[in-house]
């Protein structure tokens, strides 16, 4: 039996990639941002391949991840998980300062970047997984929380883009997906 | 700059991963499951290359993933995470039914359940990403929250096994491991 709820136990933190193609940057939601060795610190994330995003990590072979603050808002969270940077630049208003590989960390509602360099993509169907090896990182907020996904979903009432590694299609999702106003 | 402590940001769960050898069970802590995909359901997990239960995995191919409730005691974490199944059956004195792989799935102290057949191993040095499909899954209690890797950090003062994909050495890390008593 394939209780897919039991997947909402598994917790995870709630992120913007960022990464740029040509002179423009470009980021996204994952909530799939995890350490995979201690030495050399890797990390490694799941995007779709159907995100620009993902055509901009793929293209530099770079990334940032900004670790958001529990305190963003829901439209905060909807401006990069639901808008696709084909159609608006996601960067226009918001501040962030350029790393040292060339792509913008995100200073707004954030409390930790990692900088990052793509050693190896793994294809996954919907998504490739890049494995990553960590360049630079530090601390933006010592005294927010970060955000946890079962945070966003439970108490922001927030929805789950469909690109997501962790989209769960049900009826509630497909109403809150209705009346969400993001 | 690496200001490794930034890491402490991302958050995740705390599971046990169990599989099996031969007719032997083993599992150990860890804090690295991650959906992938959800179609089909996809997870990895970031294995030490040194433990038992990465033997096991390799070699039967199967895994499961007990999620930790928050309600899990320190010792009990620490039963999984500081001790090698070489020297103790970390079976003896714990609740698990088997699942339809053949491999345990741990019944105190959880809130829900993987079981996983392994499809890729990528090798990354000091460990594996062992990349698996869901075969079925479900929720074991619904009413105690997971836990959490910084709710096992910060409250309850528990300390990471120098196995771990998340270790970090530094000199509380150090003094905690000396205190501690598992």
């Amino acid at each position: 039996m394939l209780d897919i709820k039991a997947l909402f136990k598994l917790c995870y933190g709630v992120c913007i990639v960022s990464s740029k193609k040509d002179a423009k940057f470009n980021g996204c939601i994952v909530s799939t941002v995890f350490q995979l060795t201690p030495e050399p610190p890797t990390v490694a994330v799941s995007v779709n391949t159907d995100c620009l995003t993902h055509e901009c990590i793929s293209e530099s072979g770079f990334f940032t991840v900004s670790i958001l603050s529990q305190a963003a808002a829901k439209s905060f969270i909807g401006w990069w998980g639901f808008r696709s940077g084909r159609d608006v630049d996601k960067f226009a208003k918001v501040k962030y300062k350029i790393g040292q590989t060339g792509i913008p960390i995100i200073l707004d509602n954030t409390v930790a970047f990692l900088e990052t360099e793509v050693d190896r993509a793994i294809e996954l169907g919907s998504h490739t997984l890049f494995i990553a090896r960590i360049l630079a990182c530090g601390t933006l907020d010592d005294y927010t929380e970060p955000m946890t996904y079962s945070y966003y979903r439970d108490i922001k009432h927030g929805r789950t883009p469909k690109t997501a590694a962790t989209y769960v299609k049900e009826k509630s999702q497909s109403r809150l997906e209705k009346e969400a106003e993001l």
